[in-house]
């Protein structure tokens, strides 16, 4: 990834302390992951060797570190070293009590979303009386809103992978198994400019029916409905992109069905502009499907969030109440499914500007008629 | 990756149970991790949306997971599910009460090594007076000891990557970038065999002294030593092998270094049998390299455990008094780093037989002088 300005790290660690604060949070843990990431501009080995990251409101923040990894830290924090304290430990050391020495006792602290359960449990031992909280509010808070370079990050990859997409539906599928034609997705996701392909899911017939179905040795066949949900990383952003496929003619009762997801996807992208609620967002799209005679086959929640991760804040789900606000970047996928004979799902990247709703994705929303 | 014969999984699934009830641990919570692939043969993505597998000693195991994941779910589990409770909880329900219900008031239960701490917080919160241990020991004692069969896949990986290494130093490597050479390295990793290429450490000159260098812009130049550490995964099971290049003669002084740490990373692999401890064999390594005035250069461990994970049960490290037994793999891998200038790291995967060790790495590990 490149890096974004020194400056622009420094106000990402401030505002973090600063959410804490305003939580009376004495302490912020985050281990490498995309929080990480997104504070320091860089990711460590998510390995077993504790590296944690220290935000404390009031005071500078420590990263504690194996020291192995200090000249990749040093390497990778560039000028931003200057104001972050580094505090190795050595092979023998016990990194949980380097933490609890810093930390104290008593303590409010939050742990990053995704730190690993043996982290936390070993954090807390080291910890006498400490209240471990989620760090997620706090700095979702922050990531959600993205700036209009990172817009431009997620457009990037939005483009790439409608390059992919329509690359691999203007060859020839039919005959050949899911996983040949995932492998192929993964080359094509690469080769229009991602830094890794994350996922290429490829369900035909049946598999269809699967939301996150594993591509296997299945033969896609002539009356095949195909879901291609396709994705990667590019410059740090993620990408997301479903389009649905059929080989030769689609019979009329399929039609008829993607007829009504395409209407629904396309109102619920209509829908946004900030101040909605995420779920009516959600409401669009289920109202339209359910009043069709569908409802049940759309099986899970219209969207999720996108940016260092594929899923992030904010969820479109009808358990989630909160407006969408300008900076919000999401996806917008209905589906729908019928077990053991086919599905379809159409899904675009979707950005909530002051303006309404910019969908990045922008290659043919129609089923793709394929060979 | 091809999966083992259901009754590989099912026998996994008891001896976590009875892992389980001998350590009085009511439940074992694992998410989708190396742990869950483990017991049941495949992985799901592990997302924001809990998917949970209990294992309780005395019971079936139970699968709590997103509706939307029952037809993956049943389609990797094949035979298996007919033994495993499926528990589907819809977007707008709160999976970590399904799982509380389950589980009942003032149990001890272990959480798998990698779960996510928003998870191991919200179930805490779910289950009133739970006491939360580390599932790691349970699960440990069982992954660490390889069946032949999983050997085999070892060797297979091994293999692979030697190829792959080989291929990438029979090249050119001055003028290059570090992230050109690793991006090819990449490739190499896939076209002998693994299914993905989980990292390539290309790190050239002063680079070199930075053990876990992230490759580069730096261009290649006569005179750099290389440490190219590479390694994937290839059904289902880990690749690390790090051999060293140097462009053009090396200097007496790196040839020495270098000879030095040859020694030592032969003798701690010939030091391998069931028995000895394990850090005793970080000693054999350390003390040869301390003997020739090298030992502060020397920064880490000698090795790792490896199998579904790059790194796992066991650590080869002074802190690790436990005996190696019949059945362990693991690297053996000393480094020796001089900072500002060079560095050099040999590393070989080993299994520890009843008849002593066994390198699964069979290409040179002599200095690969390369243009």
């Amino acid at each position: 990834m490149q890096p974004f300005p020194e400056s622009v790290h420094r106000a990402r660690l401030e505002a973090a302390a600063s959410e804490a604060a305003g939580r009376g949070v004495d302490a912020v843990l985050v281990t490498p992951s995309s929080d990480y990431l997104y504070l320091l501009g860089y990711n460590a080995p998510p390995l077993e060797r504790l590296t944690c990251l220290i935000v404390h409101p009031g005071a500078p923040p420590t990263l504690v570190l194996p020291h192995l990894e200090v000249p990749l830290a040093r390497h990778e924090l560039g000028a931003l070293a200057d104001g972050i304290e580094l505090r190795p430990w050595e092979e023998t050391d016990d990194p949980f009590g380097v933490v609890g020495e810093l930390l104290g006792k008593g303590r409010r602290v939050a742990v990053q979303d995704q730190m690993w359960a043996r982290f936390v449990l070993r954090l807390r031992a080291a910890m006498d009386g400490v209240d471990l909280v989620e760090a997620g509010p706090m700095l979702n808070a922050l990531r959600r809103t993205k700036s209009p370079e990172e817009f431009d990050r997620l457009r990037a990859a939005a483009r790439a992978a409608d390059q992919a997409m329509d690359a691999i539906t203007a060859g020839h599928l039919s005959g050949r198994t899911e996983t040949d034609v995932a492998a192929q997705v993964r080359d094509l996701l690469r080769e229009t400019g991602h830094d890794s392909a994350d996922w290429a899911i490829v369900a035909s017939g049946p598999n269809a029916a699967s939301p996150h179905h594993t591509p296997g040795e299945r033969v896609i066949l002539d009356g095949d409905a195909i879901v291609l949900d396709i994705g990667g990383t590019a410059n740090g952003y993620a990408s997301d992109t479903t389009r649905t496929a059929f080989v030769g003619l689609p019979p009329e009762e399929f039609q008829d069905l993607y007829a009504v997801l395409q209407q629904a996807q396309a109102a619920a992208c209509d829908a946004i502009r900030p101040g909605i609620a995420a779920r009516d967002v959600d409401r669009v799209a289920r109202e339209i499907i359910t009043d069709a005679g569908y409802g049940p086959l759309f099986t899970h929640r219209t969207g999720h969030g996108i940016g260092l991760e594929t899923h992030e804040e904010p969820y479109l789900v009808e358990s989630n109440p909160d407006p969408l606000r300008e900076g919000d970047a999401f996806s917008i996928e209905p589906g729908i499914y019928v077990e053991g004979r086919w599905g379809a799902r159409i899904e675009d990247i979707v950005i909530c500007t002051a303006d309404g709703g910019e969908r990045l994705n922008r290659s043919s929303r129609d089923l793709r008629i394929v060979a």
